[in-house]
């Protein structure tokens, strides 16, 4: 079993990953002797997960279930009102834990309920895809989207624990494995070059989905991550580097309707994208780019999204909530394994949209 | 001017009180550097205050105004959503700051939505009524109802900086007025016991509007708030000293319906239920519940509500959010001027409702 522990300044907790723990949940969750246990799913996952999981809930606390819609759309503020609605018929109080059982969207839900829910209840992420694995369930963001923004509303929430089971995987469908993946590659091409080099080499074992090299991916990602969120808790500067491949991801996201492209395969085109914008200022090769656009590739993600209009991406990142006063930053790479943070002339922003196929 | 700073570990912020500040808004503002501002108030606030607060914010940065339906009514999930729409119609950002200019029930929702508006924006909090400069705009918790209890859903948001005018309370109805005492006498009770003989001695000068009576109350009470609340900051201990009589005025608000009864006029008639409970725990005498009652009185407080049901009373106490597991905790006195956390035997609470004329 890995365990990495998120050092935060008022709470620290621990990232457990293995295969089989959702089995043995009440390990975990018995030691925050809960007055009672939430879990709060959706209804796809609910048919795989809900039973055992439920069942070592019950070994802890008298353990209520709730089921959302699936997806994307489901991640409203309504959503929420449903979950605090259910929170409440099944008479939770400040002691309850709330299980967030599911993807990264599920994850974000049950957490903002939870941190708004009596002004906050301790929540246990246990994430069943990649990408909530290695990203969402790590550093405490929660959030639903707005119609003009996503994760436009929601609030920071540590998790009490953190358990990822590495053999639930196997229920994932391979695009999903494969956006868990770009989140990999980020974290190796932000911070930590030979585990980027490692990442691209283990890439078959992992769309193998082989227990080891998951585990390791998962504890290597969940430590670059928790490392900078330990830092900078809130977002003032370094935690921003977290949004390499972001900017660029957000607004293909924005652009093409949230849902149609998963979140990681915007991602892995976004780092191709940000892998070019840091050639052009200078600051990397164009065989790194190459170098990036083969490993996005060789992650079964697309390294190209083409046909999206320039300006309107140009917009949507003017817009996101990272710009201030309308001036966006991007993390661009000062090499594979560093990222750093910078405000580039819209020519060459635009330069790079185009060498990808914006209109 | 009167100054009280409210030491958080994180980051302390000021809370300033004297005639006249919210004309001159733009002092304490500034330092905040703010891209855009934006005012949130209600629509009956607006009528008197939004013209000056407007323009004392278009000395600093672009300010946009938003007015939503008064009342506790509009304490809802509903209203943060529109709040939030109409920030990201004014194209709010991350380094925007809400103005809260309003009663507790504005601050607490303008509050919540600057608290989850892209996981948190700066908030300036411009209490318009006493209760709101004595208490609710204190301490950061922030908050909306649900149907099925009050302040169910919120967050703690540290406002950046308080503004108390006291000049604005002029505009205030006497019940208004009197209801924000009825915190001030709580304060007193909990904490300092020369400061509950000042404010009953002071009350008719309190109660005709003297503005150095309003200052060193304000600031007083504000004091004893920011020590408890810095030295407790999510309530884990200390801070529940403040919910003295809050438990019985939450079910009284509850029984009687939401807005029958201001919360400090609940509140009041709270305080001589504890004062009562706590003589039945043997802690003080029927002198001092005399005391209690009689100072109620003074600030024009009801100091009974008679004729509710003692077991719905009941009922609603073990449902509030501050019980585990169905079990209340009181709030009571151990002398006039210092409050301890005690559950008391259902019969000696079943004594003081019916005491009181409950049935």
């Amino acid at each position: 079993m890995q365990r990495v522990t998120v050092d935060l300044a008022a709470r620290p907790y621990d990232i457990w990953i293995a295969p089989g723990l959702i089995g043995h949940l009440e390990q975990f969750i018995a030691p925050l002797a809960p007055t009672s246990i939430h879990v709060v799913t959706s209804t796809a996952v609910a048919l795989l997960f809900a039973d055992p999981v439920q069942r070592a809930c019950e070994r802890v606390a008298p353990t209520a279930l709730c089921a959302i819609a699936d997806g994307e759309s489901a991640k409203s503020l309504q959503t929420v009102a449903q979950v605090i609605d259910a929170l409440v018929q099944a008479r939770a109080d400040r002691g309850s834990v709330v299980v967030a059982l599911g993807g990264g969207v599920l994850g974000d839900i049950a957490g903002f309920a939870a941190s708004i829910f009596m002004r906050g209840v301790r929540v246990v992420q246990v994430p069943t895809t990649l990408l909530a694995q290695v990203d969402s369930a790590v550093g405490g963001k929660t959030g639903v989207n707005h119609p003009s923004s996503k994760n436009l509303i929601g609030t920071f929430h540590q998790p009490s624990v953190v358990v990822s089971d590495t053999s639930v995987l196997r229920s994932l469908p391979q695009r999903e494995l494969s956006a868990g993946l770009a989140e990999v590659l980020k974290h190796g091409l932000l911070a930590d070059h030979e585990y980027f080099e490692r990442t691209v080499r283990d890439l078959p074992a992992l769309l193998a989905l082989d227990d080891e090299a998951l585990a390791v991916a998962i504890a290597r990602s969940c430590q670059i991550k928790a490392r900078i969120v330990g830092s900078d808790e809130r977002e003032g500067g370094e935690r921003a580097l977290l949004n390499l491949g972001h900017t660029f991801g957000h607004a293909i996201e924005a652009l093409t309707g949230f849902g149609r492209w998963l979140h990681g395969e915007a991602v892995g085109c976004g780092l191709c994208l940000a892998g070019d914008l840091s050639a052009r200022l200078g600051l990397i090769g164009t065989g790194e780019v190459e170098r990036i656009a083969h490993a996005v590739s060789q992650a079964r993600l697309p390294a190209r999204i083409e046909g999206l209009s320039t300006q309107a991406a140009m917009q949507a990142m003017r817009g996101d909530k990272k710009a201030q006063a309308g001036r966006i930053r991007f993390v661009v790479l000062e090499r594979i394994g560093r990222a750093i943070l910078r405000e580039a002339p819209d020519a060459l922003v635009e330069a790079t949209l185009g060498a990808a196929g914006y209109r």
